[in-house]
């Protein structure tokens, strides 16, 4: 019954799963689970703002890595590494932000390596950022593999020497430290022995938390398993103090996630790894499907069932931050995760999800996209007209016109889950509601480039507003900046409210690659006024066109806001 | 010695490493390998036509199909699924097309069901057409977990009889046949006696080849391990033939990859999967993935040295054949799976590649790749200059000049490692080597709209070239397309080589999310010529001034090409 409730609610949409009332997964995922041993609890560590942005195109502004912290803190991750301090100016801005912000739960951490060779630590100049960085947890790494240490140049006594100083000088400092073990399973291939000195260096240091990296991802399985036990026994047997062990997988063999929950299963109790993979080369472990796997399928304890719901918002969230194509494949929170196509019956779903699904979307904030039906679409717009108070009558095939109408338009690359604002105006529309607070008869925007000199933009605009028409003209930073700031003089003379209204995000997609500058733009506008931050779309070959369709409903969006509340309008 | 000529070659970018004269991965694998038995023989089974297909915008015309099969004939892949036959007219065509093509090396499959319930086989319409599409070798699926044959309402004992007749009627057919026993793990899981007995029929209607699927995909690598083992064990106890087992597994953990290669290492002998891992939901299987794993990880033969070099050129063939970008983290056969990006890294890769990269690059056909990036040292540079043949003289402090422009360019939002094109002309222009080919005297760009009418764009633009001076106009979607055709008209005069050249791609990101549209925008296009593919980019507050930027090195790169080859700048 329980498990059908579940089904049932994620298939009209609503994310109110009787799930998030068990706390016991055996019964919220679809597949038997065998495991029936106390839940173990294992640690995330998310490093998707340092080690993911070594990935290519990933790039975050300091102001996206607080933004992308707080959602991480949001779902009680209990790491959060922040970059390393010292090592470029991004990274400095960050952890300036840091210690104005508010965490509730979870630890930044700062990440850098040990003291370079023959320099005593109070001198060196990683370990004197790391403290001034002012966060009380950090993670360095040092050299595992003789061979590195012989790149170095360097003696296998003074890297030894390097790791345990380094972290003796950070407990001296009273920070939480952790100590990432580079290219540890290489090195332990190699050379057993010396790798076993290097870990045993950094708990003669005072470190209890070892991470064995696989920092070029060449490891497979079988052999993480192996490596893994021996080095968990070896330790707890040279030390009276339980030491814990983690584990930091790359994924160039495509082994990243598969590598991480080995080592879980091995004894490791904390997982390093990014949103969605992001990372160098092939990208790390991918904790939108580590955390899952470990919660769902083997039950352990990494993060709560509600937490885990945010889970595809989350992923979503980073990607549009980090202007990423989100991948529909991505295992656990792609668009096409739980998308079934030909063949199944969606009554055989409804019957027996288990026997089409391997647990229920719902866990994590996804949904089964064969069965939004006509039913399951429109019992979604009502839920949505009625939050955003838009009234629609009983006729359902008016309902179904809006169904439809919302279905066409997000073919075409609108995207009004992000947009809610624009999708309010369109339900009104689409309900013969709509009143426009003003009507564009014209504008003109033009760009003019002297020689070297910088682009130079200016609009004129004319609106009407009733019988009212007015003209203005402004210049700004680039012709949306331009009509912009045309429009908002043209409609500030008329409604002065509008100037607690600003722009705070502008956000620019192509759609299509393999048409150059003919591709379909998508912009999405950010707006925040006294009480709200909300989100309006358009969508064009041209971007201009496009600006102005999100331009326009945000003003219009804010406007019919006047008379009534606006909270959790875009929560 | 063998294995540096191999890194030395596959550095500066000439896929001419030594390896394709090694049969022996132990000496071309970075890594060390223990495993020292004889090689084990594994069959590939692809069934991208097929499974792959199932994607969601994953589209293949039977036209498409057939070459993708001629190039995984020409790798010998032993096995091509190539379609339903009498599921649709896009498999039937197929089959026609195949009659009429000569493959050398791999056998193609047809895909069908078991008969259906109280239908004699011979009157069956599936078998039917499996058998008169006239390929010598048929996969049939059948009902592995009873929980399935119960919502098909039929009795065990019926669903037993469906996969033994089918099985037989097509071995009195003289076809090869394969099992592919559907949903098996989840099946075992819940009823192994029943999933045991489903695989016996089709042992007794003749079958050889059982292939285990994960269908659901939600089972985990310890699970794929001991269900392989146990169901190895079984079968060879039940029947005195040899009987093999095969995995076809789906990526809904993240684990195809992982569970097929633990299939594999647990007596598995074939293995099912797809190019660029395509398939329904997350997708099944990537090939791309499991040959190098298999070929050079775990020295299996499942292809040739020289055919494994074929690798990367077929996963962009049959992504551009799906019109899908091809996924750059992609293990393997990604644009950035050997890609160096942190500064500490490169000079040390020059010096032992494996302690920084798990193989070989070339011996997948892909190549190694050194993005300049915010934490670039002096040797990525002196790298790339090397690489893009610009001259940079000894003197450091010049290279000490070029990194920290660079870094103060990368902290106002440039972006070099996806701008190699912007990167080349940066650099001359630093070292004083920049041959402008125009020079810009003005453009205007004017975007118009009337009420609801759509916008229009179009520009005028003055350049000169030497003395003369050209001055044309243009339309286009918008203002940057505009602009474009404007210029492309103006040069074209000029160049006529420029008709080679088209934008393939535009990507706009804001960067500073707190600004509204006066944020800074990064440009980044991409431009395709008869041999290669190359990035440019513009960061501006102004839309407009970035994508001038980008547009107009793209051209001056494009025409700084003219007396130099271009291969590998951007391979």
């Amino acid at each position: 019954m329980v498990l059908f409730s579940g089904i049932f609610f994620s298939v009209n949409g609503l994310n109110t799963s009787m799930a998030d009332t068990i706390e016991n997964p055996k019964e919220t995922c679809h597949k038997k689970q065998e495991k029936k041993s106390p839940m173990k609890t294992v640690n995330l560590y998310d490093t998707t703002l340092r080690d993911g942005m070594q990935g290519e195109n990933i790039f975050f502004s300091p102001e996206d890595k607080i933004k992308i912290a707080l959602r991480l803190d949001d779902m009680a991750i209990p790491y959060i590494e922040g970059g390393w301090p010292g090592a470029n100016p991004n990274a400095m801005r960050f952890f300036e932000l840091v210690s104005q912000t508010q965490f509730k739960n979870s630890k930044i951490t700062a990440f850098g390596s040990t003291r370079r060779p023959h320099t005593p630590v109070e001198k060196d100049d990683t370990l004197k950022a790391l403290i001034s960085c002012g966060v009380g947890t950090v993670t360095i790494f040092g050299k595992s593999w003789d061979l590195h240490v012989n790149i170095m140049e360097i003696t296998l006594e003074e890297n030894l020497a390097m790791i345990r100083e380094s972290v003796a000088f950070l407990m001296d400092h009273d920070r939480e430290v952790f100590y990432d073990a580079e290219h540890f399973y290489d090195g332990y291939l190699d050379n057993p022995e010396y790798a076993m000195k290097t870990l045993k260096s950094a708990v003669d240091g005072g470190c209890r938390t070892l991470i064995l990296c696989d920092t070029n991802g060449g490891t497979l399985p079988h052999d993480i398993e192996k490596i893994t036990r021996d080095v968990d026994k070896a330790l707890q047997k040279s030390f009276q103090e339980p030491i814990a062990l983690g584990i930091h997988a790359h994924n160039d063999c495509g082994m990243a996630v598969a590598n991480s929950v080995t080592a879980v299963r091995c004894g490791a109790t904390m997982v390093q790894g990014t949103i969605n993979g992001y990372g160098e080369r092939c990208g790390n472990a991918d904790l939108t499907a580590v955390m899952p796997i470990l919660r769902l399928k083997l039950q352990m304890n990494c993060c709560s069932l509600d937490n885990l719901k945010k889970l595809r918002p989350l992923s979503r969230f980073v990607s549009e931050t980090a202007n990423m194509t989100p991948l529909n494949s991505r295992p656990f929170v792609g668009h096409s995760a739980f998308a079934h196509k030909g063949g199944i019956h969606v009554s055989a779903v409804m019957k027996e999800a288990r026997a089409y699904e391997h647990m229920d979307p719902v866990l994590v904030g996804n949904a089964r996209r064969v069965l939004v039906s006509e039913q399951s679409g429109k019992s979604n717009i009502k839920y949505k007209a009625r939050e955003m108070g838009v009234a629609i009558d009983g006729d359902s095939r008016k309902h179904h016109g809006i169904v439809s109408n919302i279905k066409e338009l997000e073919d075409e690359g609108y995207q009004f889950d992000v947009a809610e604002g624009s999708l309010k105006i369109l339900m009104e529309k689409l309900t013969g509601q709509f009143q426009p607070h003003f009507d564009l008869e014209s504008f003109r925007v033009t760009i003019e480039k002297d020689k070297e000199r910088p682009c130079y933009a200016h609009a004129m605009i004319k609106i009407r507003v009733g019988d009212t028409v007015e003209i203005t003209a402004a210049e700004g930073d680039g012709p949306v900046s331009a009509l912009d700031n045309a429009l908002r003089k043209a409609l500030t003379n008329i409604f002065p409210d509008l100037n607690a209204m600003h722009l705070v995000d502008f956000k620019v997609r192509v759609l299509e690659g393999d048409a150059g500058t003919n591709a379909k733009v998508r912009v999405i506008i950010s707006s925040r006024d006294e009480n709200d931050i909300f989100n309006t779309i358009g969508v064009s070959e041209d971007i201009i066109e496009a600006s102005w369709q999100a331009l326009a409903d945000s003003f219009q969006y804010k406007l019919s806001l006047q008379n009534q509340p606006t909270d959790n309008l875009n929560t």
